[in-house]
């Protein structure tokens, strides 16, 4: 029998994915299961991306041009303007998902071997496509007591080898919630361009911040031009995760002359969905306004929720829609098995996604789990006291 | 300024897309250019599949399952069935497009630094996939003389290394228009057991089978299970290119599974583009039917009018609707450029894809062309007395 690649076994199981076949298990026995663990929101995708799928008049599906259609370019360049970030067209690559954007970025800038430094916990996907481009990532711990700020710029310094050829950030995190400030990014451009590295940002968020704080993109730093990859993506903004729409944007052109090469080679990102995004577009600021405020409301009621229950530990997010929790167990794995295998409160359970999956460094994390803040309040609430019930009898 | 990986820089241009740019600069002159260069058919998509797009009723265009839903795999397993060829919705998982099929494949059975013996010339991307997954493309060349039929079989055995892992076929053949034979088939079955390696079959034109020849899949060989992976395509069967939607099938579970992880890691093939397809797979036959019929009669007049051409030489392809052609010329890639900087008939010229870049081998092809016939046959004919009179002026 021939053989699957070192590659192949190596690539990691998502953390979020593996507890699937124990939920479908628990719903079969017919027990009701409150998701907490999928970053797939409920939200509505807005009405005029729909209706520009229903009023399409395409006789032929044909390729788009492999760096996205040039209307949909250019107005997606207008949207960074009215978000204070300067990009043409022409600096931007559309792709299947910002998954896509991550995979040409890596492709075009490390080779085997190559290391890129992540604080963690992060995104769990960084780990599969750096196995996919056999690249090893460097992570540097970020802490729950500091609500997963920046750590000490000098924790990266001393990462970085000749082989380092990137930071990696998450803008507003996944899992963490963290909003980085400012300030954070200043020290982070300076490290990359006192070494000479990539630094790319995962701004997929970038819609979702709160509190009345303002996101600032890696492309807003002046001085980073040559630098800096932000990562983009329609799934969240519009809750369009199934349009598989994301961008690469840069200003560093030998980067986007290098991953349009990864972009032909595929072809053309989908047809149908650029059209329904170019569209999306025109979004009305009432939806995101309305869409934040849910999203507020369901944060604030989470981390209150969480903050009641004994030895339970909360990061306050202040973007994205995920939180960081501690809890008093010695393995989220297990209590996570545990609640969709042997728990039920009133028929009830809840799914949660185990932290450990999100950290790079063996051991970390291992009490933590992530939650993502994707149902109505009603149900958070009702899944919250699923947990704390849980949390009461679990023994470890 | 940070450096681009050495990855990026041996991607490999488009040889379909770099003489765009020519291209463009002669339609600015007012020139009109006859495309003979892209395998984008101008057939309209089946009406049923654009329907179900325009009466979708999705109000969250959310992440599908990372292996495609599974009503629509259950539906693909089905449109094998009526093909012959025995699959369950398990051996399948659905790719954005067959290109990603491809990268899937590649990552999941090569290491870097592992071979993969393919017959060229060959589908020109598979240089950019192994690119990118940092594998070796050890070319056997198959002639036009011999209308590029399988190289005899030592030619393969020569080349089998401890490093070599599988081979890849295109059947019917882009760019050749070549059909494999059932007995080629069993060949390569033979060689790919006695050397236990993988053989993956690239069968997107599986549909585009001309003459009364019939399709014979490497997932038809009996005892092939274990080693048999196909790439398969929605984008030319149902002339939607655009929709991103592929498959890779194969009954190894332990390669489905490595594949699956890959999947997983993107997260989801495209949600529309998967409404759309599987309401494709109602297509009437009399839609292929007429296709059918309309690239037989295409292929037909472009062989006859090439072959009237002094010193031009064809090969006759029974499937797909590519044929290589060689010219009377020392470097068709100036030939190809000329036609679009310099030469006009009529006001119009004609854009071919150099053939070069379809082979791996240095030197080899640089006189020959790939024709796609995706134009109605005015247009083809005129496209070839365009030809006709270039070559009667061009001198190398
Ligand atoms: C941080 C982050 N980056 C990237 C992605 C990829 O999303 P997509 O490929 O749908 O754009 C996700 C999806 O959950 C994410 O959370
Ligand atoms: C032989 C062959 N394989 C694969 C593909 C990839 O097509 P897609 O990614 O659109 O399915 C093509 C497209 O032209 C092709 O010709």
């Amino acid at each position: 029998m021939p053989a699957i690649s070192k590659k192949g076994t190596n690539m990691p199981e998502s953390p979020i994915r593996k507890l699937v076949p124990y939920a479908e298990e628990a719903v079969k026995k017919g027990k009701k299961v409150h998701y907490l663990n999928i970053g797939q929101p409920d939200i509505k995708t807005p009405q005029v991306a729909l209706d520009a799928i229903k009023n399409n008049t395409l006789e032929t599906i044909a390729y788009s041009r492999s760096e996205g259609s040039e209307s949909y370019r250019t107005k997606i360049a207008e949207y960074y303007k009215h978000n204070s970030i300067e990009v043409k067209h022409y600096d931007i690559i559309v792709t299947t998902g910002g998954s896509e954007a991550l995979l040409f970025a890596f492709g075009s800038i490390m080779d085997v071997g190559d290391e890129i430094i992540i604080p963690e916990p992060f995104y769990a996907n960084y780990n599969g496509f750096s196995t996919a481009s056999g690249v090893n990532v460097v992570p540097v711990i970020s802490k729950i007591e500091d609500n997963f700020a920046l750590p000490p710029i000098e924790e990266f310094e001393k990462l970085i080898t000749p082989k380092t050829k990137a930071i990696l950030i998450c803008n507003p995190g996944n899992p963490t919630g963290y909003l980085y400030s400012k300030e954070e990014i200043k020290q982070l451009a300076s490290i990359v361009k006192k070494h000479d590295l990539f630094l790319i940002a995962d701004e997929v968020y970038r819609e979702f911040v709160y509190d009345g704080i303002e996101h600032y993109s890696i492309l807003q730093e002046p001085g980073l031009e040559e630098h800096a990859i932000v990562i983009d993506s329609v799934s969240k903004r519009y809750s369009m995760c199934g349009a598989r729409i994301g961008y690469l944007v840069s200003k560093n052109k030998a980067f986007i002359k290098t991953a349009l090469k990864f972009a032909q080679a595929r072809l053309s990102p989908p047809t149908l969905a650029q059209i329904a995004c170019e569209a999306a577009l025109d979004t009305p600021q009432s939806y995101f306004d309305e869409v934040k405020e849910e999203y507020v409301k369901r944060r604030n009621t989470l981390i209150e929720e969480l903050e009641k229950i004994d030895g339970v530990k909360v990061a306050k997010p202040n973007g994205a829609f995920y939180c960081i929790a501690e809890l008093p167990v010695k393995n989220s794995d297990d209590f996570a098995k545990w609640l969709l295998e042997s728990f039920d409160y009133k028929n009830s359970t809840v799914m949660v996604a185990p932290a450990a999956g999100f950290y790079s460094t063996p051991g970390v994390g291992l009490n933590q789990i992530r939650i993502a803040y994707v149902l109505n309040e009603d149900s958070l609430r009702t899944a919250v006291k699923i947990l704390e019930e849980a949390l009461k009898v679990y023994k470890d």
